[in-house]
């Protein structure tokens, strides 16, 4: 039995500015029966009260506390590891850092930054990777997509400063265990009764397999053909989009 | 014994527009002896004729069909397969392609495009290798240093296409077997004749320890403590400077 949800959003719950269709049908359906639900997002591009609200303006109410961030989980380890954070990271976001900058910093901090992804900031967070900081990355995401198109995520820049100062990177996001744990936590479930739905073969699947919970691939946004092989042989089941989710939670 | 020799340039032979002590005596004392010479260089952000006018305002003299550089082996490449390269490379070299360009293009070729790394450029190459075309990198080399230290070389922006689009790679520089084989079969000379002489420990060492060759690291150029963890194991030699090497092949 699935007694809760996580939900990722990008291409799950909407595309672009669009709820996808059936979306706000899924979570008034889930929310009438009963079960709980989270929203796990590997977005860096905005922050955490600019994501909600864009929820809301298409008709998905998701109460902040139930939002979980890399932004989120990035603080609560930089705070923890009392950390001065070198930010490389989307502009929406760098905001969220003020509190804790300062020189000099001690972790090198990447975000999904888009096209503030330039040689000279690449140069420069990998300079201070071979002073021996530590490389914090908000995903591993390959790609996502938006109106435009797939595009560049975190990942390829991450691997690219990894190769170049050939380290490994902590990863704060999805499909690091611990970052589906906080959520599941928040249920008070045991992760074998939570299913993952996503549209990301590795990041929301695989990675929430691994976790220990149920997972399912929706075949919506960054979704391509070839994707079931990726899932199905680890347990995860695959669904035409939500509707067919929420039949079979149901 | 030692018949023929394989220099790597910067690095090697210079620092930014400076030679390196010992470099000029270097090749006017393996000349003297009768050891044929040629000079093998991942660089792209140059044409070969430009290399050759710099190296000669240092006082190095190197005839334009003794080096071997990617720009060379990748048009080879191309011409020989009829493909139309789109190019993310610096804007230097853009013209030794100029003949080749035409839409639709059939193969992504990637250069060192220093500042040309954008992430819109990016995003170009990874949805046309997303379509089917194959990558092409004109090497792989992690970093390289120039007077403002080191720096992002091509190689992290291979890997992060190479993740984006899980594929991998064709590398038509060092460390390539092939472009090792072309300068050494230049020469008339069996492979464990010639020794390659570089400070990059995988690209210039590894890679021709691979290729059948003799190898020696200079502790010069992008050198760094510990590189010679990465060639000793292998076979290969390392020495304080050329003029160390030098004396070793005499």
């Amino acid at each position: 039995m699935i007694h809760g949800v996580l939900f990722d959003l990008e291409g799950v719950l909407y595309v672009g500015g669009y709820p996808l269709p059936g979306a706000r049908e899924a979570l008034l359906s889930l929310r009438a029966a009963g079960i709980p639900m989270r929203f796990i997002t590997n977005s860096t591009r905005m922050p955490r009260g600019a994501i909600v609200n864009r929820l809301a303006r298409m008709g998905l109410e998701v109460p902040p506390q139930h939002l979980f961030t890399p932004v989120v989980a990035a603080r609560n380890y930089l705070i923890a590891r009392k950390l001065t954070p070198h930010l490389l990271v989307h502009p929406n976001i760098q905001g969220e850092f003020a509190d804790l900058l300062g020189p000099p910093p001690d972790a090198v901090l990447l975000g999904d930054a888009g096209p503030a992804f330039s040689y000279d900031a690449l140069n420069q967070c990998f300079r201070l990777l071979l002073d021996g900081l530590p490389l914090l990355a908000m995903g591993s995401n390959r790609y996502f997509r938006d109106e435009s198109g797939l595009n560049l995520d975190i990942g390829p820049f991450m691997v690219a400063l990894e190769y170049a100062a050939e380290l490994e990177a902590v990863v704060l996001g999805k499909p690091a265990v611990e970052f589906f744990l906080a959520a599941v936590g928040s249920l008070g479930l045991p992760p074998q009764d939570v299913v993952m739905i996503g549209d990301d073969a590795e990041m929301d699947v695989r990675g929430a397999l691994a976790a220990g919970l149920r997972a399912a691939l929706v075949r919506t946004g960054k979704y391509r053909p070839g994707d079931e092989t990726k899932v199905e042989s680890q347990g995860g089941r695959v669904f035409d989009d939500l509707d067919a989710v929420v039949d079979y939670i149901l």
